[in-house]
């Protein structure tokens, strides 16, 4: 019996993660956090329908409330605005984009291996990706090495709990042909910095994955504006 | 200009690691967390009194309410029991504590150091005790070593955030001697694990906090039942 924490913002990269965390383990939990990203309400609702889908064996909602508190990226802070991108060059040459919420993905495994530890999980999943991402530290494997190691000495279950992040070197096109042969609903993320309706398709995030789809070969079942 | 996050409980292991940040910083942040604990109203008291004393540059107080949900720990579980001890070879016995909360300081590091980042600070202190300590595997030296590396490689600033741990090798009997020297308000402190208005002197931690008193040749300024 195989059991994993799996942590699902209701985007893309976490929503193939969890599609490949369903297949690896007989047991599965899905942990979400509100941390006052302005996609809160959108996030959120793509969790619960990813839930629906895959019917974890326990899900957990965390409420962050102090990245909120603290500020310094645009993805909570309502005073900065969230920059859009025409091409790939514009987008490289932001080496830490406004959208980067300090230590988040530290803070978000520390919570999801506290609770992997207490249900005594043999795995923590998390869909972070190195290449073609937007450049964040914490989104890199050496982060993911180094995190391994603070586990291994600060948690006192007998089996180990390895952290798994089976999307960091592959590319969003990858991801896509991944998704569609596991049979991922990619149809119920959420991937916009944006909190409309439709998906603006101008953000870092909407302007990756638009490419991505494209490089694939696919049509992205999300509307956009 | 040097500045430093601490995280400060409360208790008088992290108050006297505040009298050390206030000294070798020049500005400080002191960190706070209500995470469920029984003696939630006791500590954050403990910690007013304590920022009254030093009056950093800011304070931040988190509610983390994961740990409620996740439960496992006597300090948060309702359900579960404080163990009380009469001697230190009782105490011994006990490997794993029932009062250990899963990665309790993984996470609330990882939060500091988001402030931290986002503060632009130099260190983070954070006032664990390996010797003497109740035998959490989170709070020994190898842990935080690995945990610097997740600092260095997750975060995005230009100079290096350096976490101090300024009591991890001394026994509780020195951190008494030492907050003497400092002149800590040794008086502000709260560590008994229940929730009561007078210590019970009987939990782990009073336990250990009445025998480093008396080591010292001190009397424990804290009123006990």
């Amino acid at each position: 019996m195989k059991s994993g924490v799996v942590l699902v913002s209701g985007g893309l990269d976490s929503l193939v993660t969890a599609a490949i965390a369903d297949k690896e383990c007989d047991l599965t939990y899905f942990l979400h956090f509100n941390y006052g990203q302005k996609t809160e309400t959108k996030e959120l609702e793509s969790f619960r329908k990813i839930v629906n889908h895959y019917s974890p064996k326990d899900i957990l909602i965390s409420n962050l409330d102090f990245f909120k508190m603290i500020g310094s990226s645009s993805l909570i802070d309502e005073s900065q605005k969230i920059r859009s991108y025409h091409n790939i060059n514009q987008l490289k040459k932001d080496s830490k984009p406004n959208t980067y919420v300090p230590f988040r993905n530290a803070l978000m495994l520390s919570i999801g291996v506290s609770w992997a530890e207490a249900v005594k999980a043999n795995y923590i999943y998390i869909g972070a990706v190195e290449e073609d991402s937007s450049g964040y530290p914490d989104c890199r494997e050496v982060f993911f090495q180094a995190f391994q190691e603070v586990i291994d000495f600060g948690t006192a279950n007998n089996d180990p709990l390895i952290v798994k992040v089976p999307l960091i070197h592959k590319s969003k096109k990858e991801i896509i042909l991944l998704g569609k042969k596991l049979n991922t609903p990619l149809e119920l993320s959420w991937s916009c910095y944006g909190n409309n309706h439709i998906a603006c398709g101008k953000c870092a995030s909407c302007f990756l994955r638009l490419k991505a789809f494209q490089e694939a070969g696919l049509i992205d079942p999300v509307k956009y504006e």
